[in-house]
């Protein structure tokens, strides 16, 4: 295992093909899928030298959170499809590679399990950076009892996805028939919900009413920061900004919503031109690289998520396989850095990235 | 079966190749053919998020023919080659569906037939949205009398192919040996088309002769609108307008004419530009997907046609074949509305769309 | 045989591989060769319909030489490598087709029988349009006695290759071991070019010496119309007409010469704006479609020249072969003609032709 | 063997497939590697006709150096590994050739052994043309010695790695486990590099403190003529030039250090821009063919080094294999200028240059 590529490999020998699918898809085509990694492939870095600084730490805080690495773990459904252990396991390794995991509203552990287990691993030793990713939901008791959980588990954060008024189709799901959790396995985030219930699970409602309403109704009910996930268009992030949002998680969702979108990494630009430093920006979708994280934080990104490979890792090694990950990811953007002639994130500049063939002779925009 | 590709790889197992070739194919090199699937994979589609509506429905009306979706069902040659049932299947299920027709001239079925099976299908409960393609014959009284059986047969409107002073040169169809129908097939509405012919069966006449002063001679027969299939200059999309012309179907006969020309997607903003929302466009070419749908819709097109997916799955399923592919298009062209934030198609606007690597790093124009 | 490509195809098959490489290679990596055919793959048709008018007749006149269709043989080297009847075979087809042959100073048969052949092959009813290929020698008289076997044969052109300074490296020949001609072959024009001498074969020489001054003299010795064939730089093509040369044959050597040359079809434009119509443009390189003569037409060319496809067409069916040829590019650009909405190749103007990719969303030139 | 790439093949096939990867690999996903050939293949040469002229020859000094030819051959490590012979080889056929030879720092022959191969294999004729690379080490002592020997053997120029101040992580090394030279084999450069050591390897220290101020340090204890290897950004090839470096060997490592680098070719413009010709260029990376070697000297480089090519060359025939590499590129270059239609390298203009696609229907620059 070099590589977060590496991990996929070896996750696609092991899993059950249905579960691989499922991880992989995305939706229809998959047009958006494979523009995810492509966009990295069509930057450039134009490093400096002899800047004599080496790299000092990759510490990185984001809306008060702070972590070891300005990688994060993006939102992942079912961690327990592909290990026994699931979000424990995932959680343990974040944990103690000091990184901001986002629990997935859809676990298939619960919230306050997750938190404990990060706590546990490093010994009460740290704050451990946890956040904690909702759909809001029709039901506006559902959702509160949602960001209740995740307030007592100690979530520092809220990340609300928008991009989902339905389910995007995947068919690869549909050709593999695979449309439930196999028995022993449930959303533990959404079982008994409210009072008086005994064992029942509801089912995520996706609801195309959602709009800047039930966002501001949410602001009323939490004091954690809210980030919204799946904002694509440079206008959104700009009502984002005036509906008090406190940052934004650019993602296609792994091109798993609607195909033909673009890259996430195309949109940076115009997203970070778009809120001006006012608050932060993670992307995450087709991250998989040092010199891909190193791409997006220049071009105006605080952090980077990675979303498959973790399930990867998972898969193949799990609390060790995604520590592995993270290390080997770390490792890379230490390299990454250094051969930048930067000191650490903070120095990254959109001067550093360019378009590949963006020479005077090959028509693309000079330095 | 789930998406129009489905079915093309199912109808080509199942199917003769010589007639699969001859769906297929195109003209020459087939550039053409594949540049019109390809122009909708180098788009984009840039989506709002939290609009809060949900989609209302997709009634569309084209020069006052009502259907049910923005979907037509663009005029293919010969159904009973496919299927036994022929141009009666798939008007059973364009009908129950809802989508307006255009029936071929070239049909294997006359159009008499055709609309009484459709208006069967539905038990005459809704107006059927039936439209009748043909060629300018050269003998005026032969192209009155076609007018007359479409009219008579309820079409309520006329489509005039233009992009044919001759033949496109199929070279499958040629090396396949694939000339004529076979024994009991034939183009039912052509048969006797004068006074006191029996059983004579008209050859289509294609005439590079065929002009403006032909369209203007049509309009003073016929109170039916009148769309020009095949105007692809927007100098042409001028004139059509300037000649009195009703609508477009903005078409390069999915490739099977002039091959090298530009997909059909590529020319819609200069074609919409030409005309100037004075009539309505109608797209097709390389239509397979509800986000193909959404991205011609917001360029500028009030409906789209489909072509070859009728035909593979008339070949596929019948009735029941037509009826599922315009299932799986309505409901991906739904969600694809759903995902875009938008309540219909009426929303649609060209600043949804962008061409893909087109954010300031990649050169492209930028919103 | 329906196509030009289906002729190279059979031919490869038929002929000794030494020898198909010997026609099929190029120099070096063989990227020129590739450029060629594929530029005009890059360039789209945007036909005009309804124009009534019919394709009259593809009649050409260039520098005085008039041929049935703008198409013509371009000179290639040792037609009985694949044929016993070599360039008799060649000359008669394009005698039938009342095509333009440039005999090759390299042909294996002396021009003076070509020529007899040629004319034999339409009872001497019609001028046979004949021109001769030469490289200039560094030996004056043997430059001279070979233009007066070319006017002696009745040609009515001399072509001048002037980018052959030295020749062209061939790896695959190199590779074969292909160095001379089979026992029985020689250069029959080469042989006995000095008084007295007794069936000796001269090398053809390519001299680095070559000069502006060369051509001027040349110009002293005939009065045939001189064509340069192998000016690339718009510059070049500037100083041609100043040196009163008469035509521009627009060739790479169908990327023999020197690799990663531009395709001539990327070139031609701006060659034509260089001798701004002062002059008459052929073009070579490429050319396989009756679409490929239209976009060169259109963009300023007078005709286009074929040379591999001949050589394909001679091996796979000798003179018949060759006919067949002829046939088929005249049938395609008689079709492509009709499709574009054009009476013949005088009404084809660079509006007709635009680059793929190439609308408003695609970052490319407008109409 | 007709070419560089002949080479590579026939090593490939000879080779241990870890030290095979060992030459061909490169940083991470080898995207710089794939991305240095792929530039030259996107650039087009536009060549002049009739200018009388031929090539006179390829005599090229640069910071002092005579050499034969404008191809060096730039710094590769243990030259042993695929040869017993290794740098006394490589040094005798360069001498021959009359090629500048770099010697590695990492050479597994001492320099000074080197230098007096290459001197032998001219019978001490000629002025042998080696210069040494080597990394600034941290210990100043260390750097020193390493001057001393390499001025004591006779180097004319020091070339400065820069770009290393971490070793870049080739996966396929790691995955091979490769980490070690073989039994026997040892940095000779680098034995008892302090007094009174004994059979003391040390290792090369890659120092991420390397900062303008050690450059300035070497220049007080040197008077050779000092170039700096690896500088990519135009802002640091205009320090370079503040600093007194006397000359840029534009490279990037050969896609070994920092992936996704552009290749050397797209940054050349920009190079030759920021040092105005106030230093001497050469670039490395991808240089194949005498074609390439013409694009980098049309755009601004005094000279091209080559890497791999040597080593294959190398490992393939011995001093042989490099002797006959470095004829097939002098013929090649020889061919190229004469194609054109310049007398030799110092008539080579960027007008002579383009990049593909780029004529006034393509979207590209003009001339």
């Amino acid at each position: 295992m070099l590589s977060a590529k590496d991990f996929e490999a070896a996750a696609r020998d092991k899993l059950d093909p249905v579960y691989a699918d499922f991880i992989a898809g995305g939706a229809r085509d998959e047009i958006t899928v494979r523009a995810n990694e492509a966009a990295f492939g069509r930057l450039r870095l134009l490093p400096r030298m002899l800047r004599g600084g080496g790299v000092k730490d990759l510490d990185t805080t984001v809306l008060g959170s702070r972590a070891r690495l300005p990688i994060l773990l993006s939102p992942t459904a079912f961690h327990k499809l592909v290990d026994p252990e699931g979000e424990l396991a995932t959680a343990r390794a974040a944990a103690v590679a000091g990184a901001i995991l986002i629990v997935s509203m859809a676990s298939t552990t619960a919230v306050g399990e997750i938190a404990d287990a990060a706590r546990a691993a490093v010994d009460g030793a740290d704050p451990v950076p946890l956040w904690f990713q909702l759909y809001i939901q029709p039901d506006r008791e559902i959702t509160k009892a949602l960001v209740r959980r995740a307030t007592d588990a100690g979530c520092t954060a809220l990340v609300i996805t928008v991009d989902s008024p339905v389910l995007g189709a995947s068919e690869r799901n549909r050709r593999n028939g695979f449309h439930d959790l196999p028995p022993g396995l449930r959303c533990e985030n959404l079982v008994d919900l409210r009072d008086g219930e005994r064992g029942h699970v509801r089912q995520i409602a996706m609801s195309p009413e959602l709009s800047w309403q039930h966002i501001d109704s949410l602001r009323s009910i939490t004091s954690l920061p809210i980030l919204l996930k799946g904002v694509l268009h440079p206008e959104d992030a700009r009502l984002a900004v005036r509906h008090g949002i406190d940052g934004l998680l650019l993602s296609n969702h792994g091109g798993r919503q609607l195909d033909t979108v673009p890259a996430t990494l195309e949109l940076l630009p115009e997203i970070a031109a778009a809120v001006a430093g006012r608050i932060p920006i993670v992307l995450d979708g087709g991250v998989r690289r040092g010199t891909d994280v190193v791409k997006a934080l220049a071009l105006g990104a605080r952090a980077v998520g990675i979303g498959r490979p973790v399930m990867w890792a998972l898969a193949v090694g799990g609390e060790k396989g995604v520590l592995r990950l993270l290390e080997l990811l770390r490792e890379e953007l230490e390299d990454t850095l250094a051969l930048c002639g930067v000191t650490g994130p903070q120095e990254l500049t959109p001067g550093l990235v360019r378009s590949a063939w963006s020479g005077p002779l090959f028509g693309g925009a000079a330095l």
